[in-house]
């Protein structure tokens, strides 16, 4: 027996949805030669990360292996998948291999971080295969919510394992191969060691439905409206942004695309030739002379994203135009858990202006991009793997994932971010914890999910920043008064008097009260006045801020 | 024709789920005089309201006109509408009328307000009507999710109107009056002005399904769980929280009521003889002594709150209970929007711990509290009223409620907080617009939404707070370096130097190159420093934090 393995390490998108980054490896226990599936981001939330650009993966065991990565292979071009590719490349280093539609989007992320876009190479779907250290690696078509998504075959010497990535199985897509069950047959029927499969829609009890089932509803919607009509999606659906275009144009309007991720994702499909017979297009300038009734705008911010395309038109205009009385808005998209608020407040100042929204509440106008449990089902019915692991999935999705796979008798394991797994036997086995966690990008900083800064600003969200100033004088007497101020507090309290000035009156007697030990100490000093700070503010508005202290002496 | 006038004004509910507060008044233009329909609370959110512990409507105007108030009711207990009572009920200072389980949640609310419990009136259901000035006012019974809900007949000189409060129509309620139709068509028989209508429901098409539904296929469940079972719906839910009880108590299982408000709603319809035959509860501390599969937990927390007994169990230990592998955890209740995230996570959680989670998207251990669309259509057959105003909404429910009423070739109207309308003639007319909005409980203060305490608040969680220290001496010349402290900002940016050392060299610079003027004035010293700070940052870190200034003068 050899004393080589195979591993299996999620860094991201194992217990969460979001963030994918798979490191699979082969060799010696310690030695094994690396490659990673996919480095995506997810997005920050006021609740949780107020102020955070966006959140990746924590890289730190790969970047200091890095020595051991042989490649880095792309499954699609979602953010999640695909968007931490320009902040890391460099601290990787290696050479980084997608399908044309997902380089063209990687290649914009290289170039958007000031990173050579030679490193992302452009392969071809499968029989063609990538070499990668121990590894081979190709890439399988398969049916998602965005053109090319693929699984990867990844064979080893010991033994083949398939990696889903995000997938759905339609056999109808509209933009994009479809799903082909009996490729996927023949890719398993030499059999296979482990699929490593999307988890997102376990919970999902129905079979999932074929994009190409939108598009006569969305026809007849858009037929039937009377004046301008508004649809949003996910702008990285290009088969449905076509089927969108596609309605309003049987319906002789003219198109306009909102919104620059939009443009950016139909001039990609059509560079890489995945999108070949997309309606003319109007500018937003030319959209302004278009009658309303003659004209079809697709705009991004389906989730309801301040900035975008859609909130900009619900809030009153964009790009010159404005909707009224009459027109349509149609959301072509499912709600993100943690959005609702965002789209429902544009839900509503659209109804204020009297414009009719319909959204998916019907289940007519949109459907998933993820396979669902009996679709699952299927695939493993197909595959026939020796072992299924979950992955993409929170904890729950993951579990339900298991459970489905050993009640169908194949071997199954829920492994969150950091477990290692030994694929090497007849079962999956936990071989080892990495530490993994998030980093955050704040501004142009990566910053830790630890480091504390993002704790003290919502400490400041919460309970408001008091910032206490104190000056004392060579032989450490105060000089003056205390000066307080304040951000994020009401300006008075139950005493009536302005907050500032009880701060500054309770600060001030303090002082007159503290020994020459506690004014001479500044730590000392410092935590007296912080705790007289908060205590009286307590007192005054029941709430106790945060406290900055500043002691500056003139020695 | 007389002068007098028939009015409605919402100050609260209508644009809006949440704090509803209606007035209706009856007199001269002006002289009117008032009662007013509940007086409810909604809640914060990180996103917009960091730090605010409850949002009140804006009383301003009811309290600048408490002399014409002749009374306040209170159609039923919920938060949403009687929540404010105690915090308003001293400026405003009219009596209060309820029906018994809401006037027993009312008292509390004064007594916790330091208010006289006295004032808080206990009424009888129809035909047992109040007089307050011009108008009568009766509690006609309505079936909702929470004991003894009632509609207001409010009879005016100028004709009846009907305030429906919230509703739904259940004639199976498990707990309280069943909606009694033959009652409602009697009460409408002599012609209704007016039907003032709960809207929340008004996008869901199908009929809504009774209370009594849920209970078979509760007992179902709980009688298959193999280990423990712990239940959380809303506390106020009585009929909700009987029926898991007694699916618990068939079940051979000790019920066990979990968390302050649950046991507190419990209490409160037992004492006012609402809940006649509720199953023998057993302490938190007895319950740890019960075989996990004789033992049935009633949990509050349904919308993933961080601080109630379900998120607690969910993160480790309550009261010396913990969750384990083979427990089950039901969610016999709907998640708010907005609560989405907070009510997954506490399900991972029980993924993690091995508790199995059933939550409602079966539909089968919930139920709304609300009308659906057929069933307004229905109330609207059974009053026939002359008008529909529809109230307790976003603006897209009214919108859409005034067109379904519209469509059935009734008067309908669309007014949002702050519309008052006239209801005297044959339609009703926008007569004046009065200033609403919102006030925050922060602490112990009550701010304005307006004030700018909660844009600081957001402001500093978004971008961080930097506090730039300098003192200046007698002659207007700088005593030493100016000093900067951080907060919610990382300590080092693209120089790879502490954040700190950059700023305050960069200030110290600028305090240098500053001409005597700039140092003599305190606006232009101020103005100049933070600019600098901020732009420093922006070059270090990529963000502009909120910057805080302080000048201390030795003069």
């Amino acid at each position: 027996m050899s004393s080589d393995r195979l591993i299996y390490l999620p860094l991201g998108g194992a217990g969460e949805i979001g963030m994918n980054a798979y490191v699979y490896g082969y060799g010696k226990q310690g030695q094994e030669r690396l490659i990673l599936v996919d480095l995506g981001v997810t997005f920050s939330d006021m609740e949780t990360t107020p102020g955070v650009d966006l959140i990746f993966p924590d890289m730190t065991w790969l970047m200091e292996n890095k020595e051991r990565l042989e490649a880095i292979f792309i499954t699609h071009g979602h953010e999640d998948h695909i968007g931490a590719i320009g902040q890391f490349w460099e601290k990787l280093g290696a050479p980084v291999y997608a399908r044309a539609f997902t380089a063209n989007l990687a290649r914009h992320k290289m170039r958007d971080n000031g990173q050579p876009e030679e490193a992302i190479r452009t392969v071809s779907a499968w029989p063609e295969v990538t070499e990668a250290g121990p590894f081979k690696v190709g890439f399988l078509p398969m049916s998602h919510s965005i053109p090319e998504s693929a699984a990867l075959v990844i064979d080893s010497p010991d033994g083949r394992v398939i990696h889903t990535g995000d997938f759905k199985l339609d056999e109808t897509p509209i933009v994009g191969e479809p799903f082909d069950p009996e490729l996927w047959a023949s890719v398993s029927k030499s059999g296979v060691k482990a699929l490593v499969c999307d988890s997102t829609n376990v919970f999902s009890r129905h079979e999932g439905r074929s994009e190409a089932s939108v598009g006569p509803e969305i026809e007849k919607l858009v037929a039937a409206a009377p004046q301008m009509v508004v649809a949003t999606t996910f702008a990285s659906n290009v088969a449905r942004v076509k089927t969108l275009a596609e309605a309003g144009e049987r319906a002789g309007r003219s198109i306009c695309l909102m919104g620059r991720a939009m443009r950016r994702m139909i001039e990609a499909a059509i560079e890489t030739g995945v999108l070949t017979d997309f309606p003319k297009v109007v500018s937003p300038e030319d959209a302004g002379n278009i009658p309303r009734e003659n004209l079809m705008l697709l705009a991004t911010g389906s989730q309801g994203e301040r900035r975008a395309a859609s909130a900009q038109l619900a809030r009153g205009k964009h790009n010159g135009i404005t909707l009224k009385d009459g027109d349509m808005f149609l959301f072509s998209s499912k709600t993100i858990p943690g959005n609702e608020k965002g789209v429902i407040r544009i839900i509503n100042q659209f109804s204020e202006r009297g414009v009719d929204v319909v959204d998916d509440s019907s289940g007519l106008y949109h459907v998933s991009g993820h396979a669902n449990r009996p679709d699952l089902e299927r695939l493993q019915d197909i595959v026939n793997p020796q072992m299924v692991i979950p992955m993409h999935g929170e904890h729950r999705h993951l579990r339900e994932h298991a459970k489905l796979s050993e009640s169908k008798g194949r071997q199954s394991i829920v492994a969150v971010n950091g477990t290692m797994l030994d694929l090497s036997g007849n079962e999956p086995k936990v071989t080892e914890f990495v530490e993994t966690g998030r980093t955050y990008l704040d501004g142009s900083v990566k910053i830790g999910a630890l480091d504390g800064v993002v704790r003290d600003r919502i400490r400041m969200a919460l309970n408001g920043h008091v910032i206490v100033n104190v000056i004392l004088d060579e032989d450490d007497e105060p000089l003056g008064e205390p000066w307080v101020e304040l951000m994020g507090l009401p300006e008075q309290g139950s005493s009536f008097a302005p907050l500032v000035d009880v701060l500054e009156e309770d600060l001030n007697q303090f002082l007159g009260r503290a020994g020459q030990k506690t004014l001479a100490d500044d730590d000392k000093l410092e935590e007296g006045l912080r705790r007289v700070a908060r205590n009286s503010a307590r007192d005054e508005i029941g709430k106790k801020p945060e406290a900055t202290v500043i002691i500056s002496r003139l020695s």
